[in-house]
């Protein structure tokens, strides 16, 4: 892996086959099969993942994963992760594209004074996410961090 | 349909939500659950879908469902169609990103004839696609059309 990061260059592969009318099977070496469609609004398929939905979540999946990264560094602690993310599709210049990519992240933390390292490790998520940084779509972060109260024993 | 068309603004929402280590749940509603994680060139897990994979997916399947749509619109015949792609995450002043993202689509078709109007498609499936005008990182799109002989009867 050290040798991998001197070149800090790293290959994603990934291959799609169409299976038939507007479905499709996504491959890549090592993982499993993902089967993916052109979703209903475009006269696709409902059920399936899309390559819009795909996009949103790799987006939103990327500011989790860089802020993982970041809160490991800094030994930043938190108590739970979730995130809803919604991309909107919509005609610019006449070509549908990605609009904008609004990321709704809520981490727990368990007392206010780990609220301040979350709201820095999520900013630097959002500055940092290299998918975001890959997008010309604009990808607005409202992160909502929540101090969890303990239980009270009974 | 046709209301959301006139609209012509589409959204695509999913969640995430951590796991356990560099690990997280994507779920969207009507869709199976996804698995995904960091890579393991960035400190993750191997054997599931990264963010990076899940970019590069969007891009090549994309490229499919446009050329999906494209072939239906103006009654173009093929026989399969297929494609590998590679995006290359490196530094770009600094910071992470997708340089580069190409795909390798092959297309059968059944005589020399068809083969110009799946080149016109997947030419116009490049140009249209809609991941690939949310992004920064250049798309190179590779098509190959090859003419598949008929089998021989013996």
């Amino acid at each position: 892996m050290s040798s991998a990061f001197r070149a800090k260059s790293f290959p994603y592969r990934s291959a799609v086959e169409w299976v038939a009318e507007k479905r499709g099977r996504l491959t890549a070496s090592g993982l499993p099969p993902l089967e993916v469609a052109t979703p209903p609004e475009f006269k696709g398929h409902p059920g399936l993942w899309s390559p819009e939905h795909l996009l949103v979540c790799a987006v939103n999946a990327c500011i989790m994963t860089t802020f993982l990264a970041i809160a490991e560094r800094h030994n930043v602690s938190f108590l739970s992760y979730e995130s809803e993310a919604e991309g909107t599709v919509e005609m610019v210049e006449g070509k549908f594209m990605f609009s904008r990519i609004e990321v709704f992240p809520t981490i727990a933390v368990a007392d206010e004074h780990m609220a301040a390292g979350v709201r820095r490790a999520v900013d630097g998520a959002h500055r940092r996410c290299l998918i975001s940084l890959s997008l010309k779509t604009e990808v607005i972060v409202h992160p909502e961090v929540v101090v969890e109260d303990e239980p009270t024993p009974s």
